[in-house]
């Protein structure tokens, strides 16, 4: 997905709050803001808005010293594994249990503070509980699950990974195969082996990094390791808008986005409402919405 | 007033009103606004936000090749011409005809293209008559009124300057002479003579411009001419946000400042809510506040 004119302030906005998490005074922000300045002049913006972010969250990491999210994705992750007791028996108590973990996979992408200085968690899951999924290709996946017997899930945010967690126990119940993948280094508050560590998830699949600190899943950024990993995926989930924006263009195999339409950029782009939930197969956006804006909402 | 953090993304927000104003398509805004950044990384940031968006929509006027704002303005100098008779009629009616005059003066300063990509004329009129003014120094003006024969009054904006208009015929019936300034030439949807013609405000006053298309009134660019007449006035009215920015130094003579609070840096340089309504003499602010972040709220 390419950037849009909106994505401009909002490159500024995130380094805002990157900046302010960071505890950086005010009037050392400026000069910042003016390095995100030469950061946009320099990119090639022909690529998805999440390859600018990458510079962007680089550079406040080197000048802040550290990954200023450390100890919000610390405790995210445990106000999560707080609520896992009861989703796990909501889950459970449910129809379709595999589905309402989707649901909730789904509203847990809420916690993303690339985009939000905080975040209603319990607020989301209700929601998640009691709307449409806007775009709803569960039965496709139940179909793609039968022929591959294994999963490679793209994890996106800390704390959100209490939620996938959940998903992958129904996955793995279903008889599917689970990797999930976190990301090799910070960036945002993503999630990384130690947010993996934290939350049990290493004890539920295997987890592996995909060799990179960048936004999203850029291929070319990733490690050996991993490419050739998503190369011979069967089947791939992949959460979050970042990873979205970036893998538009897999249209080999079955792949599902899992997110929230967090923005109005990807809101506009997708012809849905900001917040609409999506569970769906890359084909259903491709070819029709690729880089055409406002494609209309998307039935299947 | 310096520029704050929130500013950058907000440089961008106000490129993109005033693109879309120009009916400029997406694809193409997106070089314009990396002009945007290269304006920003040029800019001397010691300055107040006033000189960057001058800078800024100086671009934007010569990329379009018009003015952006011609049209929508000489529309909000109709839109608030049609309330001209029943404002006028609550003025009379009201127990204090100046200082209604003066709230609504600042209620029509809710016309700013520069921020708003819509705004709610009416709202704000109810609004604007119904609260308390945030800092009240109508009283010093009166007092001031009767030492200074003569006031040059500072307007903003089009469709804005009908509400001046009214405040300007009751400051006359008080005895007071009114030179009223607009801009040299366009900038966002500030008045220039032509908006002073469209609403008859030159048939009530003496109107001259400040030869100058920058935001707010950076007096090193105004003409010889304007400069002088400045330096030499007694009593200063100053409409709007950008002459609040760019005239805080100004403390050797009153000067007043009519606007609303319109963004949150503002808000916060002042201590006050957003939206909150300003009569103030410039020494209020001075030198409690100049430069200095969240002064508290100001009292009297």
């Amino acid at each position: 997905m390419n950037i849009y004119p909106d994505c401009f302030p909002c490159f500024f906005r995130q380094t805002r709050i990157a900046l302010d998490q960071s505890g950086i005074a005010d009037e050392e922000q400026i000069g910042i803001l003016k390095e995100v300045a030469e950061i946009i002049i320099k990119a090639d913006l022909s690529g998805s808005p999440a390859h600018v972010t990458t510079f962007i969250h680089r550079m406040i990491r080197e000048v802040a010293g550290k990954d200023p999210f450390r100890d919000i994705k610390s405790e995210y992750n445990r106000k999560a594994l707080s609520l896992y007791d009861d989703l796990k028996k909501t889950i459970k108590e449910s129809g379709d249990p595999l589905l309402t973990a989707g649901r909730l996979a789904i509203a847990g992408n809420i916690i993303d503070f690339g985009i939000f200085r905080s975040v209603d968690m319990e607020g989301t899951i209700g929601k998640a509980m009691g709307s449409d999924i806007a775009v709803d290709d569960y039965r496709l996946l139940l179909d793609d699950m039968r022929n591959a017997g294994e999963i490679l899930y793209l994890l996106d945010n800390a704390g959100e990974i209490v939620f996938d967690r959940l998903f992958i126990e129904e996955l793995r119940k279903s008889g599917a195969g689970v990797t999930a993948v976190v990301k090799g280094s910070p960036t945002i508050n993503d999630a990384t082996i130690d947010d993996a560590i934290q939350t049990g998830l290493d004890k539920v699949c295997r987890v592996i990094d995909n060799g990179s600190d960048a936004v999203g899943t850029i291929l070319k950024w990733c490690s050996e390791d991993f490419v050739r990993k998503f190369s011979g995926a069967a089947l791939i989930v992949s959460k979050g808008q970042a990873n979205f924006e970036t893998l538009l263009a897999v249209v080999d195999r079955p792949l599902y986005f899992l997110f929230q339409a967090k923005c109005n950029v990807v809101a506009r782009f997708l012809g849905l409402e900001k917040g609409s939930m999506i569970f769906s197969r890359v084909d259903t956006f491709a070819p029709k919405s690729r880089e055409v804006e406002s494609p209309g909402r998307i039935t299947r």
